[in-house]
């Protein structure tokens, strides 16, 4: 049996009473009002961190939140894991839809309802738990470890974006590692051990079109003045074809199709389209480019989507204005091999050159990151399939995620890490939304499994 | 030279501070708060019309805000005249825009600002202002004469359109006239006497458009699910062609064409269409159907407009939702011969046909009202062209408005009247907006061209 796994059967009121108190913090990064909330949590998680045994703690204050870094570093010639995670939640609201409050963490059916319960706080408390139940265990750690634990991940992450950069110019050994680890992720399904094996990018986009100088009456002004609303609306129709091909020229060019055994592997999932439907979208039909499967099309293909649209009249009744101006939302998700900034100066000529006649329009980018895959081959990667096994007693899925986390980008970008992507949560997790939950035999099997890899991976020799 | 001429020549400063006590009043028909002072305007126009000779003053209540009517019945086998005009006014804001407050009327340049000083108390004030002449300078009135002014025109004019309505079947005497006369438009340019001689109708929708059960993550879903906002983008492009040609199959099937005489005067028009783009439209281009003039396009054609469209995120920033709800406000502009229900029944059909895939869609009917034309052959036109003819000292010239006047088609349903539409403002007046103008030589010029058209007309035998 690996040798966490008595530590952690034998401590679960414990393990689980300090989560309860770290989920008790309201740590909300984007409410200027809980700035000391935020702060509260980032001294428990060093506090935590200490703990455990790590040392070389640091609060490191940034124009936002603090970052915590730590390490252990006394096992010379063994690997070294960087830990991510982060401590910062999403605003609760609407707090009437909450069964028990969000910040009052309770037990119901084998879970444990709170705000940060699966993202993040209960998931990257495992880190910490795996490393002390080691400790108690075997008196040392069988690898070394860093860990980089922000307060932003919720607002963006600009502050560790920033630090990972700038550490990695000015003092590279300091985050030297030999894969990161992240579990900020869900399972495939309960019970189903899964590793995430690619994320999707992003290109966040504004288009802010001009007709009429200012709104105009549509009886005196209508079948001579252009229209902002409309305008917009036929310059966005011509992006996407009705059957959800993207018209942007060469936007498909660089795209990477997932290798074969992925695509198998995807196949043999269980997966019930009508169900899905049903339960979880919950439209007419679903949608989107013939000739691939739900899971091509929502984790290996980029798509694009008008987030929002705003112009004009939209209170009640009727008022009979031309809209002088309208604006849209529009965003792309991006898969591997495709470059955010090429795609971006495909899609600005696009949208100058489809532009109708008498409107004018500006493109803003607002934010962008690449696609990325990780490769199945890395040592750390094939560790951590096989230590989930251990645990689940099941093979290990691959699975990707049609959504993005900026930090795996910048960790390759900066550091050349590969990420491991091992979550614990589950798809009904309720992230962002009210009642968000994990659950607690979940956050058991995390600890075990954390700590389980840990040690093979420590019996391996670093690249 | 026309009696009431040196009347009004005399009493200019008289004429002038009433009209001024009339604008001091906030008659606002919209804002609660300011229904004292719409029944206070309400017993001023009453008080007027006693003053001016009428009789049989009636301030009749109705759900909302009162109808005043009045008569003058003395002048057996003469024809009558059916006089109609508001006394509210739409609210003033933004205030930081007006020059000088909105209810405290201020001369300049030649013109009188205040809210409501064009549209319409200053206009429909000429009406009383005739009467006074006529009755100071002959003792007695050369016709028979109606007056109907309502209260609620810049919030639908839904009283007065059941007031006539029910009128017409329980006391067909009461309304019987031989046409009515509407002072609410504006001279095609200064000094040029104007009538106008068509209205474009107006069908007014909501569609609302549902996609997702509830909003989704874009990157998680997106590929699946069916976005509401691009599902309305899409439908609303394919009500229009590129070129402003609408879509809805047999749309035009019943539009009438104006006359030739009626296209040849428009030809005749001083317009100037770059001036008209730069000064009024201040949009990159015109747009509009191919082959038809300016005039043609807002007078005579139909339109379809998108007035505003909402769904989704639209904060600053960055959110990405697949949004599960999305609305636009889409309208008609009718033109004589095209029957609303019938275009209505057109459309549903085309919503319900272009819906796209995943999307379900709900077309709500707001208010139709048709197009109207008015005959030019008719003895009160002709008099009333005569009229300004005489006043001005040029040739009166038609154009049409493509705007809609509801209470014009409920008189010639309801009643069988045509409708002189002789409005004495300018069409920089800014009606609705900060700093409403009214120019006081054509108040004047109003009250003796309406003066004389009634001893004109008087002068006819009723048909």
């Amino acid at each position: 049996m690996p040798s966490a796994n008595l530590f952690v059967e034998q401590n679960k009121p414990r393990l689980l009473s300090e989560l309860k108190d770290f989920l008790r913090i309201p740590s909300i990064s984007t409410l200027p009002e809980h700035a000391g909330d935020v702060q509260r949590a980032a001294e428990f998680v060093a506090q935590s961190l200490r703990a455990a045994g790590l040392e070389n703690i640091e609060i490191i204050p940034t124009e936002r939140h603090p970052l915590i870094y730590a390490d252990w570093l006394h096992a010379p010639g063994k690997p070294t894991v960087l830990c991510y995670g982060h401590y910062d939640v999403q605003p609760p609201d609407p707090l009437d839809l909450w069964t028990t409050p969000p910040f009052d963490p309770q037990e119901r059916d084998g879970n444990l309802y709170a705000r940060g319960s699966a993202d993040d706080k209960g998931q990257m408390y495992m880190h910490i738990k795996a490393v002390e139940a080691l400790r108690a265990v075997n008196g040392t750690l069988p690898l070394n470890l860093k860990f980089l634990i922000e307060g932003e991940e919720e607002i963006g992450g600009g502050s560790i974006a920033k630090y990972v950069e700038q550490t990695a110019k000015t003092n590279p050994a300091k985050l030297k590692a030999d894969i990161a680890l992240v579990s900020d992720t869900a399972l495939y399904a309960d019970g189903v051990p899964t590793l995430c094996s690619g994320l999707r990018g992003l290109m966040y986009t504004e288009i802010e079109a001009h007709g009429p100088a200012r709104d105009l009456h549509s009886g005196l002004y209508g079948g001579a003045a252009p229209n902002a609303v409309f305008g917009l609306i036929e310059l966005c129709s011509k992006m996407k074809a009705e059957n959800g091909r993207i018209l942007i020229p060469a936007f498909y060019q660089d795209v990477q199709a997932p290798a074969e055994a992925e695509k198998k592997s995807w196949a043999s999932l269980p997966f019930n389209e009508a169900e899905y439907l049903k339960k979880e979208v919950g439209s007419a039909a679903l949608t989107g480019e013939p000739g691939y499967s739900v899971f091509e099309r929502t984790w290996s293909r980029p798509t694009l989507e008008v987030h929002g649209i705003a112009g004009g009249f939209t209170g009640a009744g009727a008022k009979t204005v031309i809209p002088a101006v309208a604006v849209a939302k529009v965003s792309m998700r991006l898969v591997p091999n495709q470059d955010p900034e090429k795609i971006f100066a495909q899609y600005k000529k696009f949208v100058a050159e489809s532009t109708p006649k008498g409107i004018t329009t500006q493109v803003r980018l607002l934010s962008y990151t690449p696609g990325v895959v990780v490769n199945p081959d890395h040592p750390g990667i094939r560790v951590a399939a096989q230590a989930l096994r251990d645990i689940f007693g099941r093979e290990t899925v691959f699975m990707r995620s049609g959504g993005s986390i900026p930090i795996v980008t910048d960790f390759k970008k900066h550091l050349g890490l590969s990420t491991i992507l091992m979550g614990f949560g589950l798809p009904d997790d309720c992230l962002h939304s009210p009642n968000e939950k994990y659950k607690i035999s979940n956050y058991y099997a995390g600890i075990m499994t954390i700590a389980h890899f840990f040690e093979q991976y420590g019996a391996t020799t670093p690249a």
